[in-house]
């Protein structure tokens, strides 16, 4: 039998393939992880939709469970459904390995991620470098790599996309204020001035959904800015080309 | 009236999201662009499967097309289908700025794309730099892009994506081989010792797709490989972790 990881994009229960669909509906078993991310729609929409019963997965079981998901796959057609694509987080490329290894056919249904989404910026998907992520400074208090990776990319002239942290268990999701309060802490503690008030930043929230909402502007402005609903995330530019900078003027 | 812009995957009519599909069944004209990216199936699979007529655009049509479409959408339900994702190249963002610029309803459905598709490989996506692309040295003679973005890449330890020359009018597809031809022909030119013999690169073709084939090595291995249908990439590997080291080990 067969463990498919299938990504079900970025939306709501219609961003899965056609492709997914058919996997999902002939699935002995169907999970969802659920930890990295979130739909603007709930599992029971999900479920009803794909006509199954859908397991959640949260962050334990998909870490400690791996082996058991890949030995269930062994005489069941599984599916482990991720939100947006597999592979944009390191663990499910661990669930990959471990079948691979473990010598239980794996197959990859692909979807947009948030590495796709924010294409509709209009910056260059070509001219973005290192990603990274930004935690709520409780759990990190001397955090810099943020800080470093946009330090990084801004030598060689690439954008910067920083995700915000996404606690679901904890129903806390970090707003597009919260993040530049972090990157400014961090530059006080840093000093290297990577990160200024006149900074320019694109603020975005729920890409890849109907009701995505973009900002550019200056650091200081885009701090005051309400973004709605999560999930959130910020762009820093680097070298822009112009027509860049005109897409750039689009979300004034 | 609204313009939609639809990626609709890597492999096949099936990789359209249910949501995509459900659209392009309503809209009153469909165009598919077909010349930075293939599929495995037809373009006339994609019409039985949709059940509708499907217009090819062209290079032409799609760079200096953009305001008869733009136009047609004011009055009808225009579908603009993508291989992979709408913004993975330029000429798709302009589309959208111009309806934007025009008010214009305009929509995005996105999907995977090959910036996801690699995932599979094993290397973290937050740790790719720049991508870069490497067209066939006869139109470009003093080529050095590539060279310098894999050097740019290395210097912050990001790996590197290399997308290879497509050229859908000439039937015409770079091969993993023919792209280290070219590196090392700008090695040759330039001499700052980025490519050699031992540099440790995986090669992949067909990525998204159930037949997709990747292998890693030495370069000097990887050139002899046939990689069979197209599309190839290469990918250069900067700092690695040793989950991405045991990655490629299965690739070996």
């Amino acid at each position: 039998m067969t463990l498919y990881l299938i990504g079900i994009g970025l939306e709501n229960e219609k961003d899965i393939s056609v492709k997914g669909l058919d996997i999902v509906k002939k699935c002995d078993v169907v999970y969802l992880e659920r930890y990295t991310s979130l739909l603007q729609c709930s599992a029971h929409d999900l479920a009803k939709f794909y006509g199954k019963e859908i397991v959640l997965a949260d962050r334990t079981t998909s870490e400690q469970g791996d082996h058991t998901i890949v030995a269930e796959a062994k005489d069941k057609d599984v599916a482990f459904l991720v939100i947006g694509d597999p592979f944009s987080a390191t663990t499910h490329i661990d669930l990959f390995k471990l079948a691979k290894e473990e010598n239980v056919a794996v197959e990859v249904v692909h979807n947009a991620s948030i590495l796709n989404a924010i294409g509709i910026v209009g910056l260059q998907l070509y001219k973005y470098g290192k990603t990274t992520s930004i935690p709520y400074l409780d759990d990190h208090p001397n955090l810099e790599t943020p800080y470093r990776i946009v330090q990084q990319n801004k030598r060689i002239g690439a954008h910067t996309l920083l995700l915000l942290d996404i606690q679901t268990h904890k129903d806390r999701f970090m707003s597009v204020t919260e993040a530049i309060v972090v990157l400014e802490d961090i530059e006080k503690r840093v000093g290297e001035k990577v990160i200024t008030d006149d900074l320019r930043v694109v603020g975005c929230a729920r890409l890849g959904t109907a009701d995505f909402m973009v900002k550019a502007g200056p650091l200081s402005e885009m701090k005051k800015i309400d973004f709605g609903k999560p999930p959130h995330c910020l762009i820093i530019p680097g070298k822009m080309h112009f027509i860049e900078e005109e897409m750039l003027e689009l979300w004034r």
